[in-house]
């Protein structure tokens, strides 16, 4: 490590210059160990927010966070390690339904996943909805499932990238958040640790996704999937829609029941499933047993249709200590049914032309399915099933969905926020693919291999 | 003071928005309770840096480091009390002659200084020269003596505006410190505190000063100036030049030496003058006792003729506990001799058409002059003094400086510095004001009348 001198860095980055990545890794490793203080490193991240890091700093920091803590070594185990990660929307339960049918096609996904950020839900709340289910293996733990069953999902383990949570924890409180080059150093550095092979990106983008541009979701792909290949990780990106929810459930136990009818086959003319076989597409050509992305979106369909992904997320859910019986019928699940609908308001007439999934979301979380702070629990069952969705006729009176939720004093409100968060009109909207545009090392694609052949 | 919440505030000033001066206050006034960590005001001090602080906000910010600690009243004294600032040069002793000829003339001079700060010299340094002089005056001898002998010098207590020095050594540490709005905001809030009336500002400007250039310097006259006057403080600017050293010597006795020498009227034709006749005219018209600048700097020439300005001098002296025979004959002084000469290289020939400020003032610094760290005591002898200057011939083998040090193994690289410092030429430049402008509420003057009749 070169010797730091915390201010000349500040004040590069300050006046726009670009550091020399060892300067970058140095502070970061100093700032980690305690020798740059808090009130050092906020300035820098400031400076970083409004100026910026160039794809080898972004590099860099990611490259400094990852080896600031435990980063796993897979390569004993056989098979090209491939996992997803998703900038987060509302509905997003693809890597319920995805890492099962990637598993059941012969590329073993080793998932860690987060919790809810603000509006939008998190895989391991998810998880943890269905009863029994453990989120907190050992590393030995999820090291020893994936080799048996090439599937684990677990939590970030404290060992992984410390650095980032010190870094996360004070941006949150300095304002310093919502920094392109920052949010995608924090995204690779764990999913980094992980000891992938490579990865796939759902760079989620619109109303309901923290990038609310399609500019700003492009750059985010563009600088995710340049620190995924400076650091050797083969990393293709998919730039996805999320203005309207994805899929008819926002909530823990309410996805994780819908996940279960897409791996059964219920829903595959749906947006969310385009999402789902086009990552999985990805993810096959990446794992090495598809030719082609498109290949791999047809393995993918045919590991649906013949069951085997569904048996994965059972087998799955069966070695996390899950109870299996609510995979076979989830109806089965205390607390699965609904207790209150939200009817259509009078001027709610025509088509659905949209869902605002914002709106949603945070409706979602004040039933009970999210945090409002850090020391908020879940409530596993809570959440919004739609009973109409995007382009579907609707008069008032309608049932457009259906709420679940333990406290029902939150129902009043929610009802309210699910009503005026749907808009109709006189006709359905124009169909639009709900995969924007696929990136890779080579560039953007134009959207036409990923949208065109699902 | 509202409820400040510090993120949404740096989250404003990151996204360029203008903040309320209440919230600005709020979170200074939280800031210094301890109620606000460092980490999150050095974030908001780099959004600042890089996004500004317009005239509200700027005063709003030194209105509450000033109510941070003591504010003087000195209503009950008689006289409208006006102070000089000066923004920090090399060989710039503006004060030791400029607050006697003032309080000579009638205007009351409650002078708080500081020490030196990098390459420049503080007045406070300067004074403590003069064998016995005190500058540690408590609150109630200040009024004291003020009220007695219409002229008091000392140094910044603790009680003054604790906000600006806990936010200075922030800056110091996060590359904060170079920033227009916080500079002005850090020197009002000390001013405004003495209880003044008026204010007289000089704003250095060139390769020795802090503004380097004219557009910030100006930039920094009119900040200061629109805090002053939002203050209630009638506050005029003078932008002077300072790329050459002002005056003859440099160093702390060495510039005590030279003041008397001007308070004698011994150096009446030089810019040094210039410039303190032209802001004592400022301080006599703000005083009152002038009708306008031009008045008050005749009535400035007349206290040095009459030698009334050097009489208020040796008074200042005498009353601080300073040794007042040095001041009838400054060779009195032990130390007073040189130690070395500087002699004009081979290169040197012609007329002198340049001295670098800034290499002088860090040579005078490496002599003993200034503080290198905060923990090196002053030499109070060190320092240099030309024997050559802008204008005069030279030839190579003569005497173009004089060296002051007691640790005379500093010389050396102090003679190479100097000589390296002057530039010759075949003629003299062309001959410039020392006064480039003039601003007050009214706006810029165009130096028309700050310059012309001196």
């Amino acid at each position: 490590m070169p010797d730091v001198n915390p201010v000349h860095l500040i004040a590069h980055k300050r006046d726009g210059q670009s550091l020399d990545p060892d300067d970058i890794r140095g502070v970061v490793q100093a700032y980690t160990a305690g020798d740059v203080p808090d009130y050092q490193m906020s300035a820098f991240l400031m400076a970083t927010y409004l100026n910026g890091l160039n794809d080898a700093e972004a590099a860099a920091l990611t490259d400094a966070m990852l080896h600031s803590g435990r980063v796993l070594d897979l390569s004993d185990l056989p098979g090209t390690k491939v996992d997803k990660h998703s900038t987060g929307g509302v509905g997003d339960k693809v890597s319920l339904i995805l890492a099962p049918i990637v598993a059941a096609c012969g590329v073993p996904v080793p998932m860690i996943s987060g919790r809810g950020l603000g509006h939008t839900g998190g895989t391991l709340d998810k998880l943890e909805s269905i009863p029994g289910f453990r989120t907190d293996l050992s590393i030995e733990d999820y090291r020893r499932q994936l080799a048996d069953i090439g599937l684990v999902l677990i939590g970030q383990t404290e060992e992984m990238a410390p650095a980032d949570r010190k870094l996360y924890a004070l941006r949150d409180v300095t304002a310093t958040v919502e920094s392109i080059p920052l949010i995608a150093a924090s995204i690779m550095s764990k999913k980094l640790a992980e000891g992938i092979d490579a990865l796939v990106l759902d760079v989620k983008c619109g109303r309901g996704a923290f990038m609310k541009t399609e500019a700003d979701a492009r750059t985010l792909a563009e600088t995710l999937t340049a620190i995924g290949e400076t650091n050797g990780t083969p990393t293709t990106a998919l730039m996805t829609r999320m203005d309207v929810p994805l899929g008819r459930a926002v909530g823990n136990w309410p996805e994780v029941a819908e996940s279960i009818a897409c791996l059964r086959g219920e829903h595959a003319d749906s947006a969310l499933m385009e999402v789902t076989i086009g990552l999985a597409g990805e993810m096959l050509a990446l794992g090495g047993v598809a030719d082609t992305p498109a290949d791999g979106r047809t393995q993918a369909r045919e590991a649906i249709e013949d069951g085997s992904a569904l048996d994965a997320f059972r087998t799955l859910v069966e070695t996390q200590d899950g109870d299996p019986s609510v995979v076979d019928d989830p109806s089965m699940r205390p607390g699965a049914d609904p207790v209150a609908d939200v009817v259509a308001p009078d001027h709610l007439e025509g088509v659905v032309t949209s869902i605002d999934a914002l709106a949603i979301g945070f409706a979602a979380v004040d039933l009970g399915a999210g945090r409002r702070t850090k020391e908020d629990t879940v409530d596993p069952t809570a959440g919004i099933v739609f009973e109409r969705t995007v382009g579907d006729k609707v008069e008032p009176g309608d049932v457009i969905a259906r709420l679940y939720a333990r406290d029902a004093s939150r129902i009043p409100a929610a009802q309210e926020a699910v009503a005026d968060a749907f808009t109709a009109g006189a006709s359905a909207p124009e169909a639009t693919s709900a995969i924007i545009d696929r990136y890779t090392r080579d560039g953007w694609s134009g959207g036409s291999d990923a949208a065109s052949s699902v």
